[in-house]
């Protein structure tokens, strides 16, 4: 059995849609069970079905807004989303989800969970739908501002392996988010890591890509720097929105644009649905000893149920030791070239 | 008469739609005449009308994929592109628009028109279209990737003198691109320019704006370093292709999704002409002696005579003396403040 954790309390719709959408795992997924970390009072009246599911009583949540999160992880040890991320830790649980802040739980995670051997920093990696119908790893969304290239080669690493077990992608691709495709475009970091990526044996490397191919993009992951690739997340989120806002202003105007529009509504739903990251899961914190998956903090039981299913993925596909495999053959090998 | 240089043969269409704009301009505008920087006996079947435009003849084009835009403009000095710029060094014109390569016309403009007195960089400054229907100005999206903060006051400088004479915003707003709102987040270099924003007395300063809310902004002005901003502005691009794409496969499945597709035909041309920033015009490099306007290299002629109207408009309001008193007054209360 894989056992995963749930952070019930965390999340703009908590317990409600992560109990529910706990439920729709177990009855979905035959070899997981479930614990729910969160408040029983709160929790119980939403478990209608407490098959392979059970409460551990935590006290208190971690805010979204938090300014300082470390201290917030620290100071709130009994929090659902602290005893959650120990259970792992402890090899009480494999797994843990959380829709809770993201900042808290990245440093939450690494307060309590702890970075895997040899890896040197953290990354946390969204999966995002593309107009090519296949889904593209975008990373690093919120780790590390400012980082060295020989870090993002080892967050290549991670992305390309859980491409090839999660995704099932025979030779995933990399690409550098860049300004311009051409070698030699960006900045020092991007030059670094161009050079890095065209040298390492275990990256298939397809060079710079510009974020005006990113919904059609020539590669399964898209990697910068925790800046960059957050700018990049949040412009498309931002851009869909405000296309969505606009497409609805200009589909009802006039007489056959308001019949247009009611005709499409059933289309323009599922293109609706197409665009939401939910149905792919949530967002990997790569790096980590254990597997925490960060699901949107405005998901709803099927959003939830999806990331709970990605984490016993990820688990059944043992990944982390898989990375930590190529991890260390790149290691032997940089030595022998050294 | 305000004297634009309008560089013939740059651009995916030229000349044709680059004479074309021209002869539309002129029709438009009174205060104008053109002279038209190309090769004559390629330009003259184009041109129907000749009222206040004449032709000045050049040798070659700058390539679009140049790899090496300086040396291109110093070994191409009677190019169309460096001819025109050269006019407005040598006073002959007020203005010049090109849709040549970005990259050549930016490396161009430094060596032929030269930076304005006290500033330190250019940078280039598209405005785009917003779901709020009022505009917005984008920079740095492809000059420098790597700035100093107190540059980048200097280009907020030039932005708000710009919102204000052109695009009519009494109080110009300003904002920061960044990965969360709160003080304090971001690189080094945000934080910054942060408070140096914040402590400037000719900067409306609305503080971190996160790229989620790039199309409905909460200011006028989005600014970040020329890696940022050109990724923001490509990922809009790539966002809204993308989309478009994934629109156009929805709509037209199963037969009351035809017609509701049929039915809405005209109202998705508005959407699609409401998202070409097309109309607004040009992408402006500040901070030269002169005025250099870069229409998109896939403009057509409606695309081009909005360059050439934006420019005039800057000359007639005299928007680069305007900027220079900001940055004297500046320069004044730092000396004081120090």
């Amino acid at each position: 059995m894989i056992r995963i954790a749930v952070d019930a309390m965390g999340g703009d719709f908590a317990p409600k849609e992560q109990v529910e959408g706990a439920m729709r795992a177990i009855k979905a997924i035959d070899d997981i069970e479930i614990v729910l970390y969160g408040d029983e009072v709160t929790i119980r009246p939403f478990l209608s079905d407490d098959t392979r599911i059970r409460i551990v009583q935590s006290e208190g949540t971690i805010d979204m807004g938090e300014k300082d999160p470390i201290a917030a992880i620290r100071q709130n040890r009994n929090s659902s989303m602290a005893m959650a991320l120990l259970s792992v830790r402890n090899n009480e649980t494999d797994a843990i989800v959380s829709s809770g802040a993201t900042q808290a739980l990245i440093a939450g995670a690494h307060i309590l969970v702890g970075r895997m051997k040899k890896m040197k920093r953290t990354a946390i990696a969204p999966v995002l739908p593309t107009a090519l119908g296949k889904p593209l790893i975008l990373l690093d969304t919120g780790g590390n501002l400012e980082i060295k290239p020989e870090y993002m080669v080892q967050q290549a690493h991670f992305a390309s392996v859980y491409a090839r077990e999660i995704l099932g992608v025979s030779t995933p691709r990399v690409g550098l988010i860049n300004i311009g495709t051409e070698e030699g475009k960006g900045r020092e970091l991007d030059r670094a890591v161009f050079d890095l990526f065209t040298a390492n044996p275990h990256i298939a490397f397809v060079g710079n890509v510009e974020p005006k191919d990113v919904l059609s993009p020539p590669c399964d992951v898209l990697i910068s720097d925790g800046f960059t690739a957050n700018v990049v997340m949040k412009t498309i989120e931002g851009t869909a929105k405000g296309m969505g806002k606009m497409l609805r202003q200009e589909l009802s105007k006039g007489f056959l644009g308001k019949i247009g529009l009611l005709l499409s509504m059933r289309n323009l739903k599922r293109f609706k649905q197409r665009m939401a990251a939910e149905a792919i899961g949530g967002a990997m914190i790569y790096g980590l000893r254990g597997v925490v998956i960060k699901a949107q903090g405005s998901s709803k039981a099927f959003g939830f149920y999806n990331a709970i299913r990605q984490a016993a993925h990820v688990v059944r596909q043992d990944v982390i030791h898989k990375v930590g495999d190529v991890i260390e053959k790149d290691e032997v090998n940089n030595a022998k070239t050294a």
